[in-house]
């Protein structure tokens, strides 16, 4: 047998493929744990070569995941990845290495920490920013149930740091003085170049004498600040601690009685073990500032961690990525981001204003093309559209673009600061329905019926790219609140001159005589599909409805009175929804709802998958409509 | 004419009432201010004596609205109260003094800033911690508009400060470098006495010697400190750094770049102009530390701040506040109190949270009771719900207890940490419905529409007093999220014995053969007196819904069979709320909704004013329900 690594004979990642959970690791040696390290990032180089996952982010913490996992044991211990999509590493040296393949596929591993996959996963992350109060929950409830021997450990990335909840979090995890790790991974990225104020501080921090070695150095000088036998002791005592505070850094943490230490390499696992022992010992809340290198040991990906976030599928070849395949059209996403630039060429007073989501809604030129009116105010939903409001209020036209699953953080801001003052905000909602591969802590499919509660705002959904600008410009002439919500999918285009935009007023597309089916949104293409499909056997009009509030009560009555059923579609639950309002007007209209049909999607968490695949299971693809229009046309009630 | 101050000749208040507006303010010295000063206490005062309001916390800015009128022109330059419960001396300063006795009464003023009253109310408020992100958008917008020279003051308390809306926007402001002047009114409170590592480090900063009197001698120590010749010259400037904010606090903000300056003495008008100039020539984001006392120049209310947070009306007689009249029943908050103590008396296991509303929510004796158990989080509602699912993820039964309204600010956990999770956190929701005096911005009339379209919970709402500590039980054994809704009222007490609670299943009250009243939750007081009402004239039953999630689909059903028509009720807008769940559930079993009439809140903001004006208004009053009943069975279109 030769030994020739170009032909391996035995398995590709002996380590990894010989792990059954976490507890050998325990055992292990650093060195060995750095072997292991070189296994999973060749299995991510691997899986990024297939399909679009989370990259640049597992990179950066294949190490940290590695110590953490040797010196605490987290089938009792208790550890929450903020945001979850760092979590790959973890769940490889947690049993499921042999499953890794299905990840992000339909009935696969979930991209994220999922309870029902491992013990090892506590909570189903996505959103960031809560997992210090979780951990803060749990250490709680492990005191009061008896275990405190239970340790706790939160990792929160630099990006999610700046979220209100963490410092809500912190403020209660100084107080109670419970033992805790916060591991702050800071990679100086979110998705994007991180900004704010936390982020220079947290520069700053790198540049202190702990971190780059000076600190005996500084010890030797303190020796020297001589004692005075004066009266005034106590504030003596005030500058040590302030001289203390500004050698060591921290102070931000400090002062919340949070103990800082740090800053330490997040790419030495000897070094990484130590420190946890360390914050093991101590008492009371520790916050353990790691640095890492998003992209750590993918050449590519270190030097481009934006477009590596979530990379398409590539193959390395030379260390190029080569994009396989596109998409035809472009997604709403593009239509969106280039009525945004539109309008702002235009318009002076009009302002864009992202929580980190720059790429994800893909903003870059129009951060270029107007800096002063692009703000990517960072993690950070619940400022964002307060302080859009506060923008409006002397007369800009702010613009936020927010996907639909969070917008929810800004739910009380939406209410307080901008509808109640019925300012002209404008909201843009992406990735509003089903997102894929993602699941459902990103599934944006709450947004019509949680906006739809407030007075003044006006919702709409475009149904076919041509009509996002227009239904951008109507929002930006309108002197309310508005919101457009338009899935993470192409964009519908065909040959269709489209009605101007009416505030309040449908589209109809085609007429039909036996039934019609009101489309809101993107499910305007499997409507037409499904028309098309029933020709010949059925005679079905389809509505463009535009809007879900105010709801064009004379499109409900048309629509109604035109044949013998109507089916709803639309990209959200059956709760609440464009669904519901359609029957609040019927109902409100003494009209027979007896012919109404929703077709939504279920009011169960949908998991990942295909985005076709999901709407399919709810009927909401053409068949699926096509069938529902037949069942409806031979059972009719009335 | 004597001189006899006895017998006062002229108006009480000479200099309030010749103020047109803020401006004279700027002319006045400070002695005359002070003089003002008085006479604003004496308005407030003798407020209190006829009302229920907001008192201690006006008591205490008396001062910093002077100084900030004086010295600032808020027709121009902006100024946003956060929270705005401290709002009476600004609206008696801006031309709304001789309108002031009409204040949280229907049709005149508003208990909280108010646009449409005064130019110089910017921002309806109510919730806390929005101000600072609204101020960095006005001075955002201000800067994008070209009027750099409009000021920019966001007024918050040490009590709002924690929310972490507030630490965004820090986050933000501080990368900004744009001119904002923060005010920290820190009283030591938030309703309650406030909780959290923030309020700890607020209380050593008043410590610090810029605020005890001792700056000068820290500088001539620091002359004292050596300088080496050493090449770590780098450290040594680090060293300085250090010192300075050992001696002059603040480094909490002072790491997110936002200049600190204080602790000064609130109730010193002179010295509060001094300092509002300084803040005024600063560059980029400024903290100004103000402390003040809650209760400032009422004794009882100074001794006793939770007490006279919003008193219930009293007469000043020798100090002693003496209450006028009392409810009869008690309300719905005794109640779910004493069902919660209950409850942690016979379960180990079960915990409340609170976030800052503990006198609210009349916790107190829980509190006492049950320390270990008993979670005041600070007004934090984020940090709460996330915090309750890392409890309850021990095996803890955690039951959240924060109002209607507020609990839109943990949307993201509830979604995130909670039902997504499956966990079975118990929502106690009060203040669900209008809660009078308040107005919009405390009103809780989204809640059933927006926790509703969650999969995984079960919703529900007592009819009377008697159900409440039911439900209660019936949440904690149930293995899931759960939720229990009930208002600002006191709550039925009749002859009844109530049926089991059965998830899902609502409580037949009366029986009737013409139409029937479905009311969800508190609104079956109303239904109970409209049925009886039309005795002899309709037979109408009453159903006491119990559930909205899920809704009893038998009983939408028997409810429509039984007669010629429903009438639900709810104290919810008429948008996607009980209503709506019942249309859904009549709609989907191909029942013929024309007969369901859909009584509750219009789709606008409800003012202040009593809420059973406020609810007759919408006709869920029980003559406005007997008449929708009459209308109903004379014009059923079927």
């Amino acid at each position: 047998m030769t030994n020739n690594p170009s032909q391996p004979t035995g398995p590709r990642h002996p380590l990894l493929a010989s792990l059954p959970d976490a507890t050998p690791l325990a055992e292990m040696t650093s060195e060995k744990l750095d072997k292991m390290a070189v296994e999973i990032r060749d299995v991510l180089c691997n899986l990024l070569a297939t399909r679009t996952a989370h990259f640049a982010s597992n990179l950066g913490v294949v190490e940290l995941c590695l110590a953490l996992h040797a010196e605490f044991d987290f089938r009792r211990d208790r550890l929450i990845w903020d945001t979850g999509h760092q979590i790959y590493p973890h769940k490889l040296v947690t049993g499921r290495y042999s499953q890794f393949e299905t990840i992000r596929t339909r009935g696969g591993l979930m991209g994220y920490p999922n309870p029902a996959e491992s013990v090892y996963d506590l909570f189903m992350t996505g959103h960031a920013g809560s997992s210090v109060s979780t951990a803060v929950g749990l250490r709680s409830g492990d005191i009061l149930t008896g275990q405190p021997d239970r340790r706790t450990v939160a990792v929160i990335g630099d990006g999610a740091f700046p979220s209100g909840i963490v410092f809500e979090a912190l403020n209660n995890a100084g107080a109670s003085k419970e033992n805790l790790t916060v591991v702050l991974n800071d990679n100086k990225m979110s998705i994007c170049h991180r900004t704010g104020a936390v982020a220079s501080y947290l520069d700053r921090l790198r540049n202190n004498p702990f971190y780059t070695g000076l600190k005996n150095e500084v010890v030797r000088l303190l020796d020297h600040v001589p004692m005075f036998g004066d009266p005034a002791e106590r504030l003596l005592a005030q500058m040590k601690e302030g001289v203390k505070a500004g050698l060591h850094g921290g102070m931000l943490f400090e002062e919340l009685d949070i103990r800082y230490i740090g800053p330490i390499d997040g790419h030495n696992i000897a070094l990484l073990r130590k420190y946890m022992k360390l914050c093991q010992e101590a008492e009371g809340p520790v916050l353990l500032h790691v640095v890492t290198e998003k992209g750590h040991g993918y050449k590519p990906a270190a030097e481009d961690p934006v477009f590596f976030h979530t990379p398409p599928a590539f193959e390395d070849r030379g260390g190029t990525p080569v994009t396989r395949g596109s998409e035809g059209r472009p997604p709403y996403t593009t239509h969106a981001r280039d009525a945004i630039g539109e309008a702002m060429k235009r318009d002076d007073r009009v302002t864009v204003i992202t929580a980190a989501m720059c790429q994800g809604n893909k903003l870059e030129p129009v951060r270029e093309q107007f800096p002063e009116r692009f703000f990517d105010v960072g993690i950070c939903e619940s400022h964002a559209v307060a302080f859009a409001a506060g923008q409006c209020k002397t007369g800009m036209r702010p613009i936020v673009d927010i996907y639909s699953t969070f917008l929810q953080r800004s739910y009380d801001q939406i209410f307080q600061e901008v509808v109640l003052q019925d300012l002209p905000v404008v909201f843009m909602m992406d990735r509003a329905g089903l997102t894929g591969p993602d699941g459902p802590t990103h599934h944006g499919v709450y947004d019509i019926g949680y906006m739809r509660l407030f007075p003044n705002l006006v919702l709409m959904a475009p149904g076919y790219a041509a009509e996002l600008p227009m239904m951008l410009d109507a929002c930006l002439e309108h002197d309310h609140p508005t919101g457009i919500r338009y899935p993470k999918a192409s964009a519908l285009e065909f040959e269709h001159t489209p009605a101007p935009i009416e505030m309040g007023k449908a589209e109809w597309i085609r007429e039909g005589e036996d039934g019609t089916i009101v489309a809101y949104g993107a499910m305007l293409e499997q409507a037409l599909d499904a028309a098309e499909q029933l020709e010949g056997e059925l005679s079905v009009g389809v509505v463009n409805a535009r809007f879900v509030k105010p709801i064009d009560h004379e499109m409900v009555a048309k629509s109604m009175a035109d044949g013998r059923f109507v089916v709803t579609l639309e990209e959200g639950t059956t709760v609440g929804g464009f669904g519901s309002a359609f029957l609040e007007s019927a109902a409100d209209q003494r009209l027979d709802t007896r012919q109404i049909h929703r077709l939504a999607l279920p009011d169960v968490f949908v998991e990942h998958g295909d985005r076709s695949d999901l709407l399919a299971d709810a009927s909401l693809s053409a068949d699926g409509i096509a069938s529902t229009c037949r069942n409806a046309a031979s059972n009719v009630s009335v």
